[in-house]
């Protein structure tokens, strides 16, 4: 930092995608402090560092990194650069281009520090044993899973993009990478993304930077005449012959090295949005199916597992139920792997939400306790993602526990039933799903649901459920988790998970278009954990209609007691 | 405009305030065109005209505005800038930067037109019978009312101006100033504004332009050695002196004219919101009082008007009945005049959801139809503002209405009865008033409610339950009206509105803050409309502790047959 004139250098956890998994190659956070948090960031100034993490992560940090190299602050509290203007006011602060967008740096910026970007990322020549990056194969991903051709894709891009006056736009999203080209790969973890950068034209070409060595012969077939192949080292080449261009680059999602360089070589930059974001989180009636395949074998091995864990207390961990329903997983057509990190939590553990069971926190099952478990499942003709809260029995749950059970069944109803007009967006809903937890002064500290894509990412924008969250219109093809919540701290979780699918509604003399939400996600809710007293007719009727459908769409998967388990958890409510 | 090097002019139907009631003298759209509508603007091009407003008023301006000298056009299907851009491509358009917000300027310069000031109204000089501008006395508002002295009020804005590092906020809302100064007066209708500008500095001191023969001896006492008084005209010599110092502007709510001015004697304009407007919402321990008390007054004056009505079906008009509740409430102690022009529709007129009857289109209030009326008042303690839909009788009202009503009233009470945590905003909560209609296909096309002052305008921002509406969290004192509705065209309108007042919610062991609201507005909503067997057990219980309440409140006010006519409206549902 003294060779370089620098006060300080901020190690973000993120990779040159700035998404939520990243690859080993790319964990300098993890390498430089210990801390394998999701969300993070370590700031080194010449005789001080400090790491930041949100709420979630709090306790993770403090047992990871050495309090004695690094103050451990929360993200939210003391903002990093606060805690920068305060420790080094007006410093000159590195950073590594490739790993901050520009919306993030500006904050920096605001708060009056000097922001310098390096040409090479100093951490990176200390990390002597740094793993290569990813290179898993690109593989096609067929018309017959797709539903719409990359060629057709990119025209209708295009045809935005010249609707902007604009020339071209950065891609730097992988999922959108791998929704435009119709590739999928296996770069990172969970998801099924081919690490790379898209040039696309308002031609509708487009250029691809990938490590050539991904794609064989028939995946560069595939990707047609139209889109061609370059190293990554050939992205600033590409972009230095843009002078005077018009490109598109969203300042919140790309990494500032894109836009710095366009600015560099004389293009204008379009602050604007993902021009895949939209198109992609509305999918085609091929998706549709192909989700709608998927979640029923998914289902399949979610009912096993329920059945499974019936009557298992004592005789199984949070680890080892976990591993369980990954191998009834593993026994279903096409499992690809899971969609993230399991959440198995029992009893105190379930009201830790983004809770992850490790050998070191592993707890047995008891008997009477609320458990809570949220996984899904990678297809290839779709993403799955279910959480269920059961109770292991053998006893009666409290009648506290019910209530609460009660009303976040409740809120999952109010939203999965809801009709509403066109032109309403997913934050505008987050209320309905809250209403009768709010009525007795309970609440969930997370959003009601995200985006979830179509063997792509289990978080996916623009759409969600989350009053923090974009307002963007809910549209027919969007596929959206419900997923209401309430988390007693030291005592239990409570989480119920379908995702939904976004549908027009037909209602005879509407006056304008309505929506409505189709359930894709196939498995019984705990009905000891009912209070039947506490519906409404409606609200029942929703019930045992959806505990029907269950046991006729699943039921003729399972053979014998997991059949007849099932049939018996989908019984109508007394 | 060949004169001065014009292609066209702007005529926006907006006084110096850019607010909703506007004085005689600032009605130059409805000089220029006929139209009297509260939303608009004229476009005079050399050789074309237009006139453009909202889907509120196309038949009025169809039928007050001439279609061969003005092209008349929805304002949002054909936006003006649009409009211009396509008539006069690159042109060079005037614009009176007194009755437009920079906001507003900025769009029809995004639209590529040379947007250009002048320095006086063409129109003003053509308009020789040009109404004088108001000048009714502006008077003390007691602290017995205003419950926070002005002085107390500018030095907390002062604070918080000195938080955000300004020397100085410019006040062109004259809610604001009245709010403010603890002033009172009359220069609109319907508005007990004292129009005038503020010029408030971070040590707390002002500066008012009004015109000196609005205030007495007396009032300038009131005012307080701190605010020194100054004629309009001295206006443009303030700004002058505040070269080099940070000034805070409303870009939207503010006339253009004032960020001008100062950009050109070296102000740094920092664009931020009325340091007033957040805490004029919140109303104080003394104003929530007194428009509990003035709520309490006005109701008696609705249900003697409630009760005239019951069985007046062939005697009365909508004109007729509006001016008969307009004496009710000319009984009321203390009461100033009508907070907004009553809405007094019978059957297919209350569809038209700003219906105003006037003797070309009153009409009769049938047997065996609805009638929705929509009034309030001011008083010096609170304004009010109540919606009820009845049933002219004597027969029975259909079921296709019956349930229309008790949807409508369901979303009422679902906003009434809500309870939520702090943090949350109105347009949050929108949903949960249009659930039970949207779960039918219904909807209305109107925000759910509004902010309410403090015997001010009966329609105050920055809150309210609107989903176009700013994401303001809600805050205890603030007042909003909960106003649903349902509108069949040609056939009927329904809307019940009540106004609520946010409170902290007491609840044990929460573990956050909780509010909730306390309903205003009293009197009975038509019970021969509701539908009890579509009410849950709490919305029933909700609304029979409600007409309890209004009998217990309003009965003792009540005389004879009035009484009896409310204790028989108040008896709990079947």
């Amino acid at each position: 930092m003294a060779e370089m004139g620098l006060d300080g250098f901020l190690v973000p956890r993120a990779d040159e995608h700035l998404g939520e998994y990243v690859p080993p190659c790319a964990e300098r956070l993890a390498w430089l402090t210990g801390f394998t948090g999701s969300a993070g960031l370590a700031v080194v100034l010449r005789d001080r560092a400090a790491v930041f993490t949100d709420g979630r992560y709090t306790l993770q940090l403090a047992s990871q990194a050495d309090p004695a190299a690094f103050e451990l602050l929360h993200i939210t509290d003391q903002p990093p650069q606060d805690w920068l203007a305060a420790a080094a006011p007006g410093g000159r602060i590195g950073y590594d281009p490739w790993l901050i967008s520009e919306d993030g740096l500006r904050r920096y910026s605001d708060a009056g520090l000097a922001m310098s970007a390096v040409t090479s990322n100093p951490l990176d020549e200390a990390w002597t044993d740094r793993p290569s990056p990813p290179c898993a194969p690109a593989l096609p991903h067929p018309l017959a899973l797709a539903g719409v051709a990359s060629a057709d894709k990119r025209a209708a891009v295009a045809e935005a993009l010249r609707g902007a006056k604009t020339d071209a736009a950065v891609i730097t999203d992988p999922a959108s990478l791998c929704w435009l080209l119709n590739l999928r790969g296996g770069d990172v973890a969970y998801t099924p993304f081919a690490l790379g950068f898209v040039l696309v034209r308002a031609d509708g070409t487009a250029l691809l930077f990938m490590d050539p060595a991904k794609l064989d012969t028939a995946a560069r077939d595939w990707l047609g005449r139209d889109v061609s192949l370059h190293p990554r080292e050939d992205l600033p080449a590409a972009l230095a012959g843009m002078t005077g261009q018009r490109v598109r680059v969203d300042s919140a999602g790309s990494a500032a090295w894109f836009a710095q360089t366009l600015h560099a070589v004389g293009a204008t930059v379009v602050d604007g949005p993902d021009p895949c974001a939209l198109p992609k989180a509305c999918k085609n009636p091929v998706e549709q199916a192909g989700t709608r395949a998927a979640h029923g074998r998914d289902a399949a091995a979610v009912c096993r597992f329920l059945h499974w864990l019936d009557g298992r207390a004592g005789q199984t961990t949070e680890v080892g139920a976990a591993e369980r329903l990954v191998q009834f997983r593993r026994d279903v057509p096409d499992f690809r792997g899971e969609s993230f990190p399991a959440i198995s939590g029992a009893g105190e553990d379930g009201a830790i939400i983004h809770y992850r069971a490790t050998p070191e926190t592993d707890r047995p099952l008891w008997a009477d306790e609320a458990y809570l478990i949220d996984s899904g499942g990678q297809y290839p003709d779709g993403t799955t993602d279910v959480t269920r809260t059961v109770w292991t029995g053998p006893g009666a749950p409290p009648a506290e526990l019910r209530d609460r059970f009660t009303r976040v069944l409740q809120g999952h109803i109010a939203i999965a039933a809801a009709l509403f007009p066109a032109g309403v967006s997913g934050p505008h809903l987050d209320a309905l799903a809250r209403r009768m937890l709010w009525q007795a002064g309970l609440d969930y500290d997370h959003g009601t649901g995200h985006g979830v894509g179509s063997y792509l990412s289990v978080h996916e924008g623009p759409c969600s459920l989350s009053r923090a969250g974009k307002m963007v219109p809910l549209q027919a093809g969007m596929i959206l988790s419900d997923e209401p919540g309430y988390y007693l701290p030291s005592a239990y979780g409570i989480r119920l998970e379908n995702l939904l699918l976004v549908q027009a509604a037909e209602i005879p003399d509407a006056r304008k278009p309505f929506l409505r939400f189709e359930t894709l996600t196939l498995a019984p809710f705990d009905r000891r954990l009912v209070e039947p007293a506490m519906l409404t007719g409606a609200e029942r009727a929703w019930i045992d209609a959806y505990h029907a459908r269950v046991l006729r769409e699943v039921g003729p998967l399972l053979d014998g007691p997991a059949r007849d388990w099932l049939a018996a958890a989908c019984q109508p409510l007394h």
